[in-house]
C-alpha cells in the first residue's frame, strides 16, 4: 500500500451496497482520517457498462468487490491478491465455494483478505470470531444468519398467516428478493456457515459440505401448535465441533422460551459461540441492508489501512460428520380411535426414543398428535418415523421439525 | 516488541485471573502460536510478596495489569508506556480515572493500551466499538454492564425473595463479592460507561462525570407491580449523543417486553450500540468470571502481538449534559378514598406530563397507584413527584424508577 496521499480504492460493482459505500466515505471522511491516520479516495469503479478491471486494479492500494457471481468476481479477487493488494468482499458464495485457494492467495501474497459483510450483516461475527476469540477452542457456532427467512417465520408466527402470503409481503418490503430461492430453501445461510465453520475451527469447509434445508413446506399449523408447547421456529445454522470431526448444516428449528435466539425477530441476524472458556456470546442485529453492509466494509477497510494483522484461514483437516443428535417436533395427522397414541408410542419406544411432551386434539373423525421427543440420533428418528407412517391409523405423511432442547430460566 | 524468540509478559498481580490467563496460555499455546506465529512466555510476575517490578518491566515485552487498584497499578502502567511497552489491563477504575493521560502516553509512545477484559466481560464490546465500528458516528450506547446485580434483580423478580436475601444468596455462588458495594450501588457500572462512552464518542469522559444509582432500594413488591404491566428491571448504564453534548449515567431501569435487553438474566450482560448506518447491534455474554476475564485478556495479547492497529482515544471536546428525558414508573400508596386518583391526575397534567398505563389496587384503608408516565425531561419529573408527595392522600414518599417506554414487536 502506498505510505503517502489518499489510499485508493478501486471499488468492483456499485449496486446498493456499492453506493452506499461511497456515501459514507464521504460521510465518515473525518472519522476515517482520525482513525487511520490517512485519507480515502475511490480510485476506480468497475460495473458492466464501465471501467477496465486491468487498469482498476494497477491504480488501487485496496480492492473493494461488492460485484457478486462467482466466476469474474474470483477472477479479479485472485488477481488482485496475486498483485498483493488486499481485498474486502461481501462475496459470500465466492468464499464458500472458493475459500481455499482465495485464503491460500492471501497468505501467499502476505495480504489481508477481509469479509466481515459477508456474514450476518452488519453484527460483527468475523472479527470476534478471528480477532477477540483468535485462540479459542469453540465447541459450537450457530444462529440466524438469514434476515429474510427470519422475517417470514417471525410473521407466520404472529399473524397466522400461510408461507405464500408472508413470503409476497416480504417482497412489497424488500425483505426478499424477487428470486427468493437461495434465501428461502437455506443456501444462502449455508454458504454462511461454511465460512463461519472455516474460521471457528480452522479447517477447510466449503458449501458442498452443509446440507441445508429451507422453510419453504412450514405449515402455519405447526407454527400454531409449536406455540402450545412454547416453542419459536428459527431457519438455524449450527457447526458444532464433536468427537472425530465436525458438523455443519442448516435447518428449521424450534427455540423453547427464554432461548438467547427466541426472541430474534423480523429480518435480524444472531450468532452465538460456545466454548469453555468464554461460556457462550451472543451477538444480533440487522441481516443486511445497504447501508448496514456498507458499514461493515467499511469496518474492514479501517483495519486494512490501519494495517491490523493478515487473517489465518484454515490449517487443520477435520472431517465432517453427518449422523448428529436432535431433538424433534413431530407432527401427526392420526384416525381419532382408541389405541392411537398407544400405538404411535409403542413405535417410539421399541426404538428406544423418549417423549417430552405431546399435546393430542380431536379434529371430527381425526386427531392431531404433536409431540417432542428428545435428543437421539437423526438417523433412529428419521427411521423411527418412517415406520410411524406405515401405521394404518395414519392420516397423511408424518412431519418434523428439529428442536433446541434446553430450556433457559 | 523483540522479534525472535518467545514474546514475553510481564504479568502484574497474579489472582483468579492471572492465574486463569496462566493456565489459558499453556492450554492454547499452540492456537497462540498459529494466530500470531510466535511463541508466548510469561517472564516475570509482580504480587504483593514477590517480584521487581523494574525488573520485570525491563524483561518484558508486554505488560499485563491485573492487580487492581488506581495507585501502584496506575504508577506500573504510565511507566510501562512511557518505556514503549504495550499494555493490556483489566482495571476499569483505572481506565476511568486516569483515562485521559493514560491514552496520552500510549499515543506518544505509539504502544498499544488494550483493555477488552475491564468492560462487559467476555462481551467483546471494545473491540467491535473501536475497530467493527471504527468510523461509525453512534447515537447511543447502553446496555448491562454489572453481571452481579443482573443476578439479583433477577432473582428477586423471579423468586419474589428480598434484596437483601438474593444478595446473601449472590455471595454464596460467588455472583457477588464479600463487599459488594461497587458492585450494588452503580460505581462499577459507572466505571466501565466512562470508558464506553470515551470510545464510543471520541471524547473525554470521566468516572466523575458519570451520576450513578444503585439497586438497593428496589422493592419487591415494584418487581411484583412491574410484572403485572409487563415490565422487567435492569440496572442500565446509558450513554447518548444529544443535540450539544453527550449524557452518560447508571441507573435502574424498567424494560418492556421484546426490548433486547429483556431476556437478559442472570449473571450476564449486554450492551447495545445504534447508529443510523448500523441500525443496532445487541451483544451479550456472562459478565465475569476468572477464565472469561482471562479469555478477553489473551485476545488482546494476540491483537498486541499481530501487530494490530493502536488505539485512538478522545479527539473531541463534547459537554456531558445533565438534564435529560426519560419515561417513569411511579409507585404512590395512597388513601383509598375518592377523588385520589383525580388529585393525582390533576398535577401530573397540569405539569404537562402524559401517563401511559395505570394500575390501582385497594389494600385496606390504603391503595397502590402505580402508573407508566410518558418520556419527559428528568427535572420536570422529579419537580412534579415532589408537589405529589405533598398531597395530603399520600401514605408514604412516592417512588420511581426509569423506563424504556419503547415497545418491540
Amino acid at each position: 500500500m502506498s505510505t503517502d496521499g489518499p489510499v485508493k480504492i478501486g471499488l468492483l460493482g456499485r449496486g446498493t451496497v456499492g453506493g452506499g459505500l461511497v456515501e459514507l466515505l464521504g460521510d465518515r471522511a473525518e472519522a476515517i482520517r482520525s482513525a487511520t491516520g490517512r485519507e480515502v479516495e475511490v480510485s476506480g469503479v468497475l460495473t458492466t457498462s464501465q471501467g477496465d478491471f486491468e487498469q482498476i486494479l494497477a491504480g488501487a492500494d485496496v480492492i473493494v468487490e461488492l460485484m457478486g457471481g462467482t466466476t469474474t468476481a474470483r477472477e479479479h479477487v485472485m488477481a488482485a491478491l496475486k498483485a498483493g493488494k488486499p481485498v474486502i468482499t461481501a462475496n459470500k458464495q465466492l468464499l464458500a465455494q472458493h475459500g481455499a485457494e482465495l485464503f491460500d492467495a492471501a497468505e501467499e501474497a502476505g495480504v489481508q483478505l477481509r469479509f466481515e459483510a459477508a456474514v450476518a450483516g452488519v453484527v460483527p461475527i468475523i472479527r470476534v470470531v478471528q480477532e477477540s476469540f483468535g485462540a479459542v477452542e469453540f465447541t459450537k457456532v450457530f444462529g440466524i444468519v438469514n434476515g429474510t427467512t427470519n422475517f417470514i417465520l417471525s410473521e407466520m408466527a404472529s399473524s397466522g398467516a400461510s408461507y405464500e402470503d408472508v413470503l409476497a409481503q416480504a417482497q412489497e418490503l424488500g425483505y426478499a428478493e424477487a428470486d427468493p430461492t437461495d434465501d428461502v430453501n437455506g443456501a444462502d445461510a449455508a454458504a454462511k456457515m461454511a465460512i463461519l465453520a472455516r474460521l471457528a475451527f480452522h479447517t477447510p469447509v466449503d458449501f458442498d459440505d452443509v446440507p441445508f434445508e429451507g422453510i419453504e413446506s412450514v405449515q402455519p399449523d405447526d407454527l400454531a401448535y409449536a406455540k402450545e408447547l412454547g416453542l419459536s421456529l428459527k431457519l438455524l445454522g449450527v457447526a458444532e465441533r464433536l468427537e472425530g470431526g465436525i458438523t455443519v448444516s442448516v435447518y428449521p428449528c424450534f427455540l423453547y422460551p427464554g432461548h438467547p435466539l427466541s426472541p430474534i425477530n423480523g429480518p435480524f441476524n444472531a450468532v452465538m459461540v460456545q466454548a469453555p472458556e468464554i461460556t457462550e456470546v451472543t451477538m444480533s442485529g440487522p441481516g443486511a441492508g445497504g447501508t448496514e453492509t456498507a458499514a461493515a466494509v467499511l469496518g474492514d477497510l479501517i483495519s486494512v489501512i490501519s494495517g491490523d494483522a493478515p487473517i489465518h484461514a484454515a490449517e487443520r483437516e477435520l472431517p465432517v460428520l453427518s449422523d448428529v443428535e436432535s431433538s424433534f417436533y413431530l407432527h401427526l395427522e392420526v384416525a381419532d380411535e382408541p389405541g392411537v397414541l398407544a400405538q404411535v408410542a409403542k413405535v417410539l419406544s421399541d426404538a428406544g426414543l423418549s417423549v417430552k411432551s405431546v399435546v393430542q386434539k380431536g379434529m371430527g373423525d381425526d386427531a392431531r398428535l404433536v409431540m417432542v421427543v428428545h435428543r437421539c440420533p437423526e438417523k433412529l428418528f428419521t427411521d423411527t418415523v418412517a415406520e410411524i407412517g406405515r401405521l394404518d391409523s395414519l392420516r397423511s405423511g408424518p412431519r418434523f421439525i428439529r428442536v433446541i432442547e434446553e430450556e433457559f430460566v
